[in-house]
């Protein structure tokens, strides 16, 4: 039996103040949440409805029915398994490499598909502008697929990071060069941006180098790639 | 003013019996009923709060109430235009050059994004598997940004399709050889997999050549990318 009082501080997750108050986060389905159990996230609790065997103290895992987990569940058709996580309030940055930088990403889906090909390409760093979506936001979490265990994330004042590095600065603009006929360096960091502004003129000024995926179609008039399926092309030109 | 049956008639349409009963589907969004217009489908009518300067006949523009337009979207924020269009009957299908083959791709967004990318990278044919989401779902339309008007996609027997094909068939899979060692050639066929169950082994059976996108993160234990992102990542390989 979960009080309503637990149902109101769960669900209330969803939204990032109460996230932010509470320093705690959701996610849900056995994969993920056994997932943010072995990248040793700290579990504060975890709801479930029928076999439970993961590795965590035993206090931590309350079983549930099926109508107290829809109760706390986000999802339409809800999962098995709802996870309650700390949101960790360290991860230790990794200096160098491939680093993507997003400037104000607003989708959580966009996020979340770019936490996972970060996780794929071995991305040792994934920095975000403040103003783009929290990757603890539930639709985030889940379309990580995990990968929000393996990727070091952080929110800070991209302006003031990217001016303190040393990496060569790529930034993706429709006038850019082609990518394709690009050096590209293992130490880089690619800057992406807003669905519908692309990236700030603040932050296009401190690039090195612009570059472009070149349209093929002859009669495409497609205007611009969606920024996630624009970071798969270009993380793989990287990395290939 | 909407009529009680003409707003049935088209929120009717989110259903796929509903759109193959009436040969109807819905648009929404000023741009993307610009696009289709201007590629030539057939307005049934446009609905429309605002001003509205397109090349149609008269009768066929609607000035209706933002209430009434609010009756018939679909989107949780209306958009100030719904058009709705005839789905053409035929569509010439172009032979050789890069095709793409989806087997059973379930998600409408996925879909939409891989129609992009099609118009995106020139991709001559799209054909989808019997099981594949309906390319006329209001979610898929929407997700495709106006490409839609400028892809030609088919579904059929994707089985007789790959048998009578010239082109070298291509399937994606885990185990394949590394997609960045290969020569792709300009006649190909790619045929991408269902999201959770990948390729049917019927289907398989008939490739010439398995590729991958190979993973570099060293500690990724990411089981796979998204159809959609794997799609971008192949057409730039096939394309750069």
């Amino acid at each position: 039996m979960i009080s309503n009082k637990e149902v109101k501080l769960i669900t209330s997750l969803s939204q990032k103040k109460y996230r932010n108050k509470h320093l705690l986060f959701v996610a849900e389905g056995e994969k993920l949440v056994l997932e943010l159990i072995k990248a040793k996230y700290t579990v504060e609790n975890i709801y479930y409805t029928n076999m439970f065997n993961y590795d965590i103290e035993e206090h931590l895992a309350l079983k549930v029915s099926e109508k107290d987990l829809k109760r706390i569940s986000s999802l339409k058709t809800p999962s098995k398994v709802v996870g309650v996580f700390k949101i960790p309030t360290y991860k230790k940055t990794i200096e160098g490499g491939l680093q993507v930088v997003l400037d104000g990403i607003q989708d959580p889906g966009n996020l979340g598909t770019i936490i996972r090909l970060c996780d794929w390409f071995g991305v040792s760093n994934l920095i975000c502008s403040l103003d783009t979506v929290d990757c603890y936001n539930p639709k985030v979490v889940q379309a990580t697929m995990g990968s929000l265990a393996r990727v070091v994330i952080s929110y800070q004042d991209i302006e003031d990071f990217i001016i303190n590095s040393k990496s060569t600065v790529f930034i993706t603009d429709m006038d850019g060069e082609n990518v394709y006929e690009q050096k590209l360096p293992k130490d880089a960091l690619l800057v992406m941006g807003n669905e519908g502004n692309g990236i700030r003129e603040t932050i296009k000024a401190l690039a090195k180098k612009s570059i472009t995926i070149p349209r093929f179609g002859e009669n495409s008039k497609a205007e611009s790639l969606n920024v996630a399926t624009a970071t798969a092309i270009l993380l793989s030109e990287f990395r290939r």
